[in-house]
């Protein structure tokens, strides 16, 4: 007998088994942290069901995700000072834009002091006002995995909805769309995406996906982002609903996890600043799957982390 | 052999196997009904799980509530002239403001012409726009059966949220208080809900309702509504979780099925002149047990308008 | 310690954890056996959702129904000698008259040997073919416990449906009406079922057996069918949905589970010959309650035939 | 703000959210229709789990198939004149010949006049008669995709179950065996499926689709039937289980959507003439994911029929 | 507008939404706490159905409990210093025994510096080792409400399995039998209950609990544990699987959640030290009901410990 | 009409619908058989999890398996004499090493007769005590089919969990290292496996299965283990959640069923003389998918044994 291991179920959850380091509205000591992992419990923005704002609940209840990434041989917890920072405290759950703004300046705490954020939505529409905060000194690249482009206009009187993030950010000069790549693009809404190319963003569809294969996705992901600083955003529904049907907008013909974990795998290196895992909703998701797939891909992308220059900094 | 049956499972789906007779946003021409069964699909207002934008859909697609109601002695759909007229359009499904006035002035469009409006939800926020149509001339009675108040007053910046549209509607002075009774109360949100007896509203706990009974809780409810133009508003949770595990503020300890139609069939004769049923979210009842009972209620009530005197006016 | 139980989850299951004793086509040597539990996996009569045919499996699978009954003090299992004998064969499953046909001659097999039968549904049709075979020489009185009365005629071209088997017992003079109690009747589509009180049953609707009381409905179904030979059959959908969702024509309103329990065991030394449990579908179960609530039954009515003069023949 | 769009969960839900346009008995004015969605709600043909006669009431609540399909480049509802004409009507659920016969005569009336059909069923037996009323005058050509061949003979007394409707479409005189490929086969009951090599058609088992790759699987397709009028049916079950649970019998080792979705957009410019999506029962369907792939193949096939000769004829 | 509520659905979960304040292994400056919920997340000791362990965790995950119970007119968690304080620490999660000694130790931890207990379970196996805590100076009285009586001796090698906690406390002196009442006895077990009158135990079966009424029972416990030191149990398969089917042994015909309710509530006034909710199994949940009547039940425990006299002391 | 075949949902259900014939404890007359499938129903040794000891009875209820495997051209249950014989009597369900004793000692009553064996657990730690028995005369090879290596050394104060039944095999001298490959690896526990790699094990992760392709894999597995005997484990958790959802500790990214089965047939011919298929949890398994596909690769590993020389000898 040689000791003893923590109970995956035992305790109070947090993301990926991460300490639980709550930030009060006026503290300002967390600046030792590497790495905040965020939750943002609002789904104002939807076109369909709602249920996202259950996702970071959803997440941290998962059981048994790291601690060690044997691909990149890394242990993400152990070396980032990360922390489960509890979640954005919003002044309202009926206003989608004071939503927004709110995460915005709570996001900002974090970034100006150094501090990488990982967020757990939500839907799709808060990384528009993170994004506003990640790039309000310049404008980011982008990682985009979803399927969904997520650049459409205003509809039913507001620019803010789930649908649109990406757009409104470029429109605000956080997001540069010549560094941004989307991936994994299906369904039956390419008509309201014209903005994707027009603005200069690079779209690999499913079917394109499935051509390429991951690694020549993978090699064009890094062609176009390079070295700068770049956004990773993971919307769930990349994934094909077999393997995460707990969403609100799922599509047939989209990425096994395995892909997906593939994909992530090959961005090691890169200067991830912040990300996101967005779009989980439990109540569809009747073995959990989706709540898995999702905090997989939350240790993942805080793997990732480990060897980003501008936050853990290893170099192999 | 004498004939046949339609299938319950065939065809499209319409609120208690009604006609289906949708009515475009400029008709008018439908004066003939006697009652119009409308879906409300709107859940913006509520403070927990969100979903009952899909009740419409969810109550529509229950089998076999109906034709003949044994109790009451009366077949509603065939008596009445009612029919399915499709969910009220609303101009953004992002603005809780906006869709309240939509919900208003579709159903004002209704009542106008005498048409009395059977709604079914959506979040109980529904209910005040659809008061203030019904009481557009004169405060109506009503009858409130949920497990809560709903009398809470503004927070997170609005009172238009569905803890509150039976204050709103006494203060904009649709709803006569004295003439209100609400109907198995409990839950831990009591000290949100001195409106009601301070504003002279009778309240029935549900610990009361099993003290009482049925029978004595029918007759204080005849009492407090008498004669005059009386809405009867149903939310699922009312009913006890293990009945109505599908909506978004469940608790414990509520009315059975048997308890709520032997109170709906007591009130035979009361002036009826418009109700809802709200609050069922299909994401939740693993059953279908939730919308099966809100079809049945549903049903309940439109058999009441078989008798109630401004509806259907049958005497016995 | 003090020994070794059986584990609830081993091996294969049967009825009741009953012994496992299959009766071949041309087997003739069980005319020990006191109770034969048959299982019935047919389901061609339903007029909305089909599913019963995996109800014998279903209750099968049920763990930790028995041995004691601690109400009636009995063990059934021990102190009858019963035995699971496996299902009806089929020569067919395509064709409903077939079906009962091979239904009648196989329980004709048991009965005509002295064994009792206790069936397993199989939707309610299978209640016909038995009764033929249970009422063959005389016809037996009936405690019928359902939501419907099964009493309607023919319609989409045949009479075999599952709403009929109780018309067609006595129209085939099997089935004694005067000597027959249904109980538990709700649902809207009692302007089919004026067979019932034409013929001479006695009807105790859901709401009459709230008001009653389950003692006095006991009673009344003890002096409907006195001493004389009696058939029991229990639709579960007799209980209400919260208690039994797994059925494929739920009505709410129904009984409880425990109110179910105190009917039965009111009936100990009732002239019990044969008996069912029907309708159980397990598709529609999501929580396995259905299956458990038709296996107590199942224990509950077993538990009567230790105390049927012509079963089990216990006097106390 | 640009405007509105339609809730997908809105209103009374219909086929691709396609108009709904129900043809009486009797109605004879329909010839401008392009294509008729029919739904086919009879699963009498079953040889194991029931529950597809939920089907097409489980693919019309599917939201958020369409408009647009954007690798074939095209609004299939839009671009062909399109409805949801509602059900076959059956005079009797009870009776597997007199709904074939009833399908048969209700293909015909859209068929004769020019109308191309697509039908939601149903078990798979349901080809078989609409199949004899497609190929009424002269022998179709077939691209079945499955997991089983269904070309078994009679047993349990009937030749019309769903294991045989290509059999019996080929005895018929209906169906060119030489211009016939079957996608996807696997399961354990090949020893069965005899008549489909005998007779000449073309069986590409799922290890062999795995091995080809699709390219190679649609080369052969066209191949196969040429430019001839064809038939497309598409049974669920060819799916993967982790696709689509929610059938009757399924078989593991199946294809995934996105295989799926790449076999049939590579079947443009065939003549398809009718065709059909089989076998759902939302019964077994946890994650609604198996109604969603199959509303999604129904709009794949849809798309193709805009580009078939005989229905929308494009060119490209 | 008047300010903001906490989301329910926000943060971190706790049990009631208690303060979290985990107590370290060396920790003994808690003393400050009036009551301490504790996770016991072991099911070692199941005869069944595992499952408990995730138990805490199901119950922290439940929304909206509390603050305030308009019954007794109190807010616990506000009234009280209450806090979730986490799990116990288990030394191996594969020695029940062992899991018992830690379970004793680290409840005497807090018992010893006056903080009284609600422990969460768990099966209910964990009662015995806490009741030795509780009763280490002088054995108690329990009011015990269960479908079981969890008085049987040892088999399959061990006395510690969950059928056996009330027994093992008796004899080691504990407990108090003449000061116990257990109350909603039912199942098919009573033969294996002997210990419970031998030992001059109170019982209530579940029939007596319908026969009597909620009213007489109280009386009757009020009477049995007088006005010493008592330890209140509540096994969530009390209620009936209508109300709670997660869990490892439910059996049909219990309480209803308002009549658990109402018998709580009676026992206001009386001198509870320490408490429990045990035996809730999610993976059996699937509407979570049974976790929200457990989550409520802890509510009411947690209530009554401010009238208790030896926890909040408060007089009416 | 050509005869009847077997209802699919009928009767009593055993493994792959093989003759049921339960082995007692002192028979000894069962040396015909040449496989007995053999029920394992003891999950003491999870980490995280506990369910799998329902696995044997969820196998049993799975329909249609079998009786053709059309790739391998065999009818297992027909060529070779197999028989479900039941499940290992335990002595005590609470003694983890107790049930490893018991297992070991009943696997060695079948293979002394020179019965094969194949086992249905269960959690993975009952195959340290079946490769006892296998391994008691030499160490065999091993083909292992998991998400984890289970090498992993004591915690928690025993070496007989279920991460550690390999390296117990090794130490004990029944498990050839050398021999010994392990397919689909992957998770975060990699640091734990260390002994895999040190004692000569080849170990395929996932992702290298993914960049191998099924084919290499199965040559390097011929390669290892060669012609010697070997023993075939088949973890139900090396299957993707997506496919395999319940199972006590899933891990993202794994294999499909289309790739197990490939991998499994690609065996043909090797010298298997003992399998099994373990870790399948029905509690967390909402479409049964996971039971299907267990069911599935049981059928597989029973169909290579008519080709194993040691067992069914068939050459072809």
């Amino acid at each position: 007998a040689k000791g003893t291991r923590a109970l995956p179920y035992g305790g109070v959850p947090t993301f990926l088994s991460a300490p639980y380091r709550p930030v009060g509205p006026e503290e300002t000591t967390f600046g030792d942290l590497q790495v905040a992992l965020v939750g943002v419990p609002m789904d104002l923005g939807v076109t369909n069901r709602s249920g996202s704002r259950f996702g970071p609940r959803a997440l941290r209840t998962i059981e048994r995700i790291g601690p060690y990434n044997h691909v990149l041989d890394c242990m993400p917890v152990g070396e980032l000072t990360a922390a489960d920072v509890g979640d954005v405290p919003f002044r309202s759950r009926y206003d989608l834009e004071g939503c927004h703004a709110d995460i915005e300046s709570h996001f900002r705490r974090f970034l100006e002091q150094g501090v990488a954020t990982l967020a757990v939505g939500g839907d799709h529409s808060i990384t528009h006002p993170i994004l506003r905060a990640v790039g309000r000194e310049a404008p980011v690249g982008l990682i985009h995995i979803d399927a969904h482009c997520d650049t459409g206009g205003a509809f039913d009187g507001t620019k803010f909805h789930h649908g649109g993030p990406f757009r409104n950010a470029v429109l605000d000069g956080v997001l540069d769309p010549t560094r941004t790549i989307q991936i994994g693009i299906r369904g039956a809404a390419e008509y309201l995406w014209e903005f994707s190319t027009d603005s200069g963003m690079t779209v690999i569809h499913a079917e394109e996906f499935a051509a390429m294969g991951p690694e020549a996705v993978i090699a064009r992901a890094r062609e176009v982002v390079g070295d700068g600083p770049t956004y990773l955003s993971f919307d769930i529904d990349s994934l094909d609903p077999a393997f995460a049907p707990g969403t609100g907008t799922p599509e047939v013909g989209g990425l096994s996890t395995r892909e997906a974990q593939q994909l992530l795998r090959g961005l090691k290196g890169l200067n991830i600043v912040a990300g996101d895992v967005v779009e989980v909703a439990p109540q569809y998701d009747a073995t959990a799957n989706t709540a898995h797939a999702g905090a997989q891909m939350l240790f993942e992308i805080l793997s990732l982390m480990v060897f980003s220059p501008s936050v853990g900094g290893r170099k192999d």
